[in-house]
């Protein structure tokens, strides 16, 4: 997926951004936290901010710190996620409670956290404007620790009678609320009136639940040359994604239970995680979730039709493609 | 302990209001939160807000929430500590992790954090002074994980030859931010002025530099059934508490690889627990904290001695005073 030059530069200017900022904190609590932003990622979430900010007319400048903030609030959740997952590879390279312990990597993840809170409260705004989107800010991130703690929850209740609508709450925040935070605040820092913020929002929601269903078709149909995650981890977490929940609804006794007790094992073992791929696929689970996301996508798409044509709203119809078409 | 009256009833008042907060939430993400915040504590950092407040001529009813937030912060800091230091007890019952497991523990924790910044970006005042206020907040509590980092550093590292000096940068953030913060946005909530602010302030830091010191003396000299955590367990943890520092820095070279290597362990024997506190009591150790404790205590005091004579300042005298006597 190509962004237009301009958006490119600013997103390299973010990247410079966090770095100069960490490096002006202690190394030995905040040391670990700059090489792990650089293992890059997609920026997808600040890429949003700025282009939803351009798209209702905004300057990219005064998006450039608030989307900074998602793209470390994103990442501080990474390195949690990684710890409460036992996710060992992250981009690639261990994740950071693999090299450094649960205690160390924990602790950093709060200061990152802590450390983006201090630079939200401290942006360069007009104080009930600054109030206004701090408030947006921290509706989201409650719906993403939310999301995570219903599918930590389901885990930890051996849960699989989860239903469809239960899946999408459950993304709805892992995934959906930083994304569509992304785009509204975007819209808000361009000065977007109410409709646009409004479809802004909606389109990044929608967008947001396709990604983390291609992410978890990805994690299933992968290749780690190119995804660098672990292909099938999400089986040995045991994890619901929408594919086992659609199997876990239309597949026969028998398939269901050797699903269910995979899936509960927790086993890593190949033969183990290529059978519950094998049953996803016989039910169609997986060209089922592929579907969803794609119809997600077309809504999104539609969602912002009505903003200015321009480079901006391309490349935000041009992300919400790249969602459901990439490999990694 | 004894704090007068009004001041008791604020406090139940924020028990209310944090229950009642936590209560409205989803139960599979927040309910192991309210019996954990219910099994109390001493409450004294919204004690000592609520009378900062007061104080300085302050009503106590415009610093309950505020003083409720950090009294929140608090919890999800021992939380977090509880699973970084793999302590067993808090406060008489099973830390979070060991009842529900490391991943729901830790989210539980980032889903309070997430709370209560979002109680704090919300808090009906008047924008400007709240983005102050926030500021102020988020400041402390990016010392406190500062202060959590470098004491996991250490450990992380096996450094045993820490000074004094760096001794105290470190609890500066794990206990005195947090009570300093508690003080001075009393003070602030109550209209001081920037002498009063700053001597609240100082007076917070101080107290809470003892309270961190007296805990560490308790850890090692205290009675389960009053302390409620496990005797001896900073032992085991391999904490560089002031003792350890100054015991390391005077002891002979025999008794000084003797108590690293007990540290360094992460024994849990009880033999070992009483020969490293043999150690630390051979070398005037214990009696040279008691002694810092009680001189951060006086100067304290002092700091606070020109604010207008009432029930507030001798609490907050006394509390000063129940810092280093307390037995829990």
């Amino acid at each position: 997926m190509e962004l237009h030059p301009r958006v490119k530069s600013s997103l390299s200017e973010i990247e410079r951004m966090m770095e100069e900022d960490l490096s002006k904190e202690d190394p030995s609590v905040y040391g670990m936290l700059a090489p792990f932003l650089k293992r890059g990622g997609k920026r997808i979430r600040p890429a949003l901010c700025l282009l939803s900010c351009g798209a209702v007319g905004g300057k990219y400048e005064d998006a450039l710190k608030p989307a900074a903030i998602i793209e470390l609030f994103h990442n501080f959740t990474l390195i949690h996620d990684d710890i409460e997952d036992d996710s060992r590879f992250r981009r690639g390279e261990p994740t950071l409670h693999v090299s450094y312990g649960i205690p160390i990597a924990l602790n950093s993840g709060d200061a990152l956290y802590t450390l983006l809170w201090n630079k939200l409260v401290s942006l360069d705004i007009k104080p009930s404007g600054l109030v206004k989107l701090e408030q947006l800010y921290a509706a989201s991130f409650k719906r993403v620790a939310e999301g995570q703690g219903l599918e930590l929850a389901w885990i930890k209740q051996g849960r699989f009678d989860v239903s469809e609508e239960e899946y999408v709450k459950m993304i709805d925040g892992k995934t959906s609320a930083l994304i569509g935070l992304s785009c509204e605040a975007g819209g808000m820092l361009g000065g977007a009136g109410k409709r646009a913020r409004s479809a802004l929002r909606d389109y990044g929601e929608k967008i947001g639940a396709a990604f983390q269903i291609q992410d978890d078709v990805l994690n299933i149909t992968g290749d780690f040359e190119k995804y660098k995650k672990e292909i099938g981890g999400d089986i040995s977490e045991g994890k619901r994604t929408l594919m086992v929940v659609h199997c876990l609804a239309k597949a026969d006794e028998k398939d269901k239970q050797r699903l269910i007790s995979i899936l509960s094992s927790h086993s890593k073992e190949k033969a183990d995680i290529d059978e519950a791929i094998a049953i996803l696929k016989k039910h169609g689970s997986i060209d089922y979730a592929r579907k969803k996301a794609e119809k997600l996508v077309k809504d999104a798409k539609k969602r912002i039709g009505s903003l200015k044509e321009g480079d901006d709203k391309a490349n935000l119809l041009a992300i919400a493609d790249y969602v459901v078409n990439r490999e990694m």
